[in-house]
């Protein structure tokens, strides 16, 4: 009877079932794994320096390519350090599957609760319930078999997400006979099936009621969509012709059709985006789940002219929205994007509807607010929107741009329309700082042609600092650029916002320094770029992409910048203070505006506020 | 009605109950509190640059000092990120508070089980319950307040360890009535109270009639009395005169009594403390929880001439130890200790006792097996273990030695016996790479007086790269040491002993790079200083002593180093795999030294091993 050791067998099902890369870091308690992977024609092992920047670099690659990476750590503070890479992960329903070394098995026998199980074991399982789809603790090596089989399954099905096998270091090394391992792979196959859950005849023909009477209808497409095929959201949202919003996830599954795409909405949206879901008169959520930055903080005025649809595939997701989401479904997003599609080609009515006032008016808001505006000025320094519009206006169409939180995040999002080709992405349902990098180096590993670019703020790059080496290690021609806006800027804001103003962490003077890059980044092996006020930017810009080297570009920026537009508190003539609705983004543009791009009634709030000058706020630059 | 903002008055609930250093990172979710924290007048608020960061260092403060820090992060990865230095300090049995900035109380009503909360938020209660003594996700202010005092009583009660408030950003800034905070503040005082459980008089009669037969007794001492003030322990030790052992976790609890110090026993331990725990008559050990690294992997062989004690306040710890621990008692180790040292002075034919052989018998072994011994010696390159006496020697006896894991960690607490007023410590139960830096940076804010040195290997300090700028920026006096040996050495020793010495991920031509520091530590701000074989150490050393600026000495030792002596599974004559018992340490000595020096019967395992010349195996250098 044959057998094989199941770390050689782990090895050769990951490369199966499609697994290319392993991100991972070793130790003592995963180093069977580590030696049959890395012994594995089909599989490339890349070593980084900190296990969350793994997990967050199979976040990337999963966003660039579609394709799950596996990722390796070792017991104890490997199985810890992967905890926020995880939980990101889980939120922006990314599917990997994590392996951890763990103690042998004997030394969870009974019911040992000590507060290290063994030499560096810890509760993986209790750590990791709530943030991934499956967590265990495996007993016996076929037990383990079975699950990582399972597991590789279940990340890629139906709502994506994280699952962990927990491999003591006994099983990692013990025999399974072939046989067993036949049995196994048969039981399980090599594709991951998807319980394509259309919408019932009943529901679909009320949506199609509702969509047959809109004259204002808006898709809100969101990450749930991302198993469709490359190009298939565009082919089918050009034949149904109607103008859609993307969420900031699902922000690079399509290349923007200019006629139909309304950009971003939410508290950080875009001021077209805002107006356009404010005055739809049906909206309809596909894959999106809706979270806060998005929808903002009052349901009921959300898209207050519409009729909503919600469809998720998550019923938690699903019952988590309030009384305002009464036509929310569980199924599955692409099915129903495509049952409408095929609706509307069947049905000559449907097919002869014409938007034309509406996509008229899309067109005039489009107009009406270029993206960088008179407020993104500022003197004696330069600003993230304007450079970021010229980024993007200097980039190939090759491109990926992965940001970090903070102003790259924000005014990424708000400017960087990426064009045909491009792409934009980050983790967004976490948000946390030190994304950036990691996932830019999965981006890489997931699509070696493109160029990626990273874009940091010198605070949150300082979070995995240290795989800035990686990219010199690996020798990945990353581009990266670091907004210096010397600290926590977005907290800085919160600060004005809550605590007057008071400083404390968020910038050198009140204890927060961040180091001086130039010669740090130098040291690495970087090539490094500059970019003051006192540059021009396109001239900075050139050298920035035409150089094949690793390379830095430091942005300085004003350290007290806005970042807006962006839903604020304001203020009225009498000193009341009102949270004004989310077609209202301050700076505030002139009332009389509001109410011509809006189209609909305005809401009361709007009424009262204080508002500034067209020229210092609504103002375009470009 | 008198009010106070919540914020404010946990910055004086913290103040008051004796807390001066707050180590964190804000965010959005927790800038009340540093708002409050940082314009306290009694309290120090530390920014680092990641969270595991701030955890480790209130873990470093603690060792330094004895006194607890508190810690203070931000919602989401916030949260995530402490997970590793939480995990460490509860192993440690290290008392801290770490407050959690969290989403706002109504994103937790209902049910809600969505992927992320809100915005950010996370199941902090789950991720953490099974590695705090406490955590609550708090509801209302008055609640919160009573938290904040309720964990920082219980981190110190007892068995320490940490605790977590983990608190809504609405709370923060809401208003208390003074009278309320008055009654928290009288119903919980402000200090600690420990249960104080010294053994029954029957369990005391009983180990006081063990002690008064012994001939050849040995304690060993565990972190468990960390609680004792400095110097009672040396105090105790010298009246009672008899030999201890010392827990890696215990090492700094105790200035070294030359006459009666064994060193360390374990896996790694010292020739001369495994000899003398394998040769003891009773064994009493006081607080420490016998891991694995240090009682071997063979209950029945720990000490096998001896009757053993086991004295531990967590009835856990207690639980998991087999039948070789027949006596076991659930009581604090300091009352137990000052219990006997009582019992002595009290009795006259207690304190006539004479040890005169077994004293003569351990200062025959340290006569016989100085610490640096001939396999010490690697030709072409420096060796870390003759490194480290050189170190020990050199330093002032104000110096403070942090280590980090791998060959820090083992050839550190093999060689370097702290001097009086020396200290040395790490985090021992989780054994986290990168908990030398910030631990480093909490022993530096616990007594600015003193000098830290930390040592770190080329592996290891990548974990918590970005704080090597917190010690530039902060100007901190630190002296760091890396110990350069191409990536991941006790790894590398797994690899030979399970792999066949196959290397994958554990240096640079098996996909693992670590950056020239060289370049790196100068761009930080360092002043730089290199060893190698070409170099003469003394001249070095005193370089590395006498400069005042934050200052790296890289160590270029072989990337193949031996760490040892080491418990190795040995080879018999015939070719047979054997453990060898705990006295018989790798490189094996002379069977007729082991004899002689054991004092006690031969182990049957030691008999048929194969061993080599006694210059080449057991020889002192120093």
């Amino acid at each position: 009877m044959n057998e094989v050791k199941l770390s050689d067998a782990i090895a050769e099902a990951l490369a199966r079932r499609g697994i290319r890369h392993i991100f991972g870091i070793i130790g003592s308690a995963n180093a069977h794994l580590f030696d049959s992977i890395y012994r594995h024609p089909q599989l490339n092992l890349i070593c980084l320096h900190h296990e969350q920047a793994c997990v967050m670099a199979a976040h990337g690659y999963y966003m660039q390519s579609g394709r799950m990476a596996a990722v390796l750590v070792t017991a104890g503070a490997g199985i810890t350090n992967a905890l926020t890479g995880v939980v990101g992960s889980w939120a922006d329903s990314i599917p990997l599957i994590l392996i951890t070394g763990q103690e042998a098995t004997k030394q969870f026998k009974g019911n040992n609760l000590a507060r290290m199980i063994g030499i560096q074991g810890v509760y993986t399982d209790q750590i990791y319930q709530t943030c991934t789809k499956s967590v265990v603790t495996c007993q016996t090596p076929l037990q383990a078999y079975e699950e990582i089989l399972k597991a590789i399954r279940l990340a890629r099905q139906d709502r994506c997400g994280p699952c962990i096998v927990d491999l003591p270091i006994d099983l990692q090394s013990a025999k399974i006979p072939d046989n067993d391992l036949k049995v196994m792979n048969s039981r399980y196959g090599t594709e991951t099936i998807n319980s394509d859950k259309s919408l019932s005849v009943a529901d679909f023909n009320f949506l199609l009621e509702a969509f047959s009477k809109a004259k204002r209808p808006l898709l809100w497409l969101g990450n749930g969509l991302r198993r469709l095929p490359r190009g298939t959201i565009e082919t089918i949202i050009n034949q149904l012709g109607i103008p859609y919003l993307t969420s900031w996830t699902a922000n690079d599954l399509i290349d923007p059709i200019d006629r139909l795409n309304a950009g971003h909405a939410g508290t950080y949206g875009g001021r077209v985006g805002n107006l356009i879901l404010q005055s739809c008169d049906l909206l309809i959520c596909l894959g999106t789940r809706l979270a806060i930055p998005q929808k903002g903080y009052v349901d009921d005025e959300l898209a207050r002219e519409a009729e909503i649809f919600v469809v998720d595939c998550d019923p938690i997701e699903l019952a988590k929205l309030g009384p305002r989401f009464s036509n929310k479904y569980l199924a599955d997003a692409p099915s129903v994007l495509q049952q409408l599609h095929q609706a509307v080609l069947a049905s000559a009515s449907l097919h002869a509807l014409s938007y034309r006032p509406w996509l008229e008016h899309l067109a005039a808001l489009q107009e009406a607010f270029p993206i960088v505006e008179a407020c993104h000025r500022s003197p004696g320094w330069i600003n993230s929107y304007e450079f970021m519009y010229h980024l993007g206006s200097a980039a190939p169409a090759n491109v990926t741009f992965v940001t970090d939180m903070g102003t790259a995040l924000i005014s990424g999002f708000q400017v960087l329309v990426p064009r045909a080709g491009q792409r934009l992405f980050t983790s967004q349902g976490l948000g946390e700082m030190g994304y950036g990098l990691p996932g830019a180096i999965g981006a890489y590993y997931a699509d070696p042609s493109r160029m990626v670019v990273c874009l940091n703020c010198d605070g949150g790059l300082m979070m995995n600092l240290q795989d800035l080496h990686s990219v010199i290690g690996q020798n990945i021609p990353m581009k990266i650029i670091i907004f210096n806006n010397d600290g926590y800027l977005m907290i800085k804001h919160t600060q004005n916002a809550i605590v007057a103003g008071r400083r404390a962490g968020t910038d050198r003077a009140s204890g927060l320094t961040c180091p001086d890059y130039e010669p740090l980044v130098k040291a690495f092996g970087f090539f490094y770029l500059r970019l003051t006020v006192e540059d021009r930017v396109d001239t900075i810009l050139e050298q920035f992409f035409s150089n094949s080297e690793p390379c830095v570009l430091e942005v300085f920026m004003s350290p007290e910048q806005l970042l807006v537009p962006k839903l604020s508190v304001s203020i009225t003539a009498e000193g009341k203070l009102i949270s004004p609705p989310l077609e209202d983004l301050s700076p505030l543009i002139p009332l009389d505006k509001l109410r011509h791009c809006l189209g609909v009634p305005l809401h009361p709030n709007s009424l009262g506020l204080q508002r500034g000058t067209e020229d210092a706020q609504g103002d375009a630059i470009y």
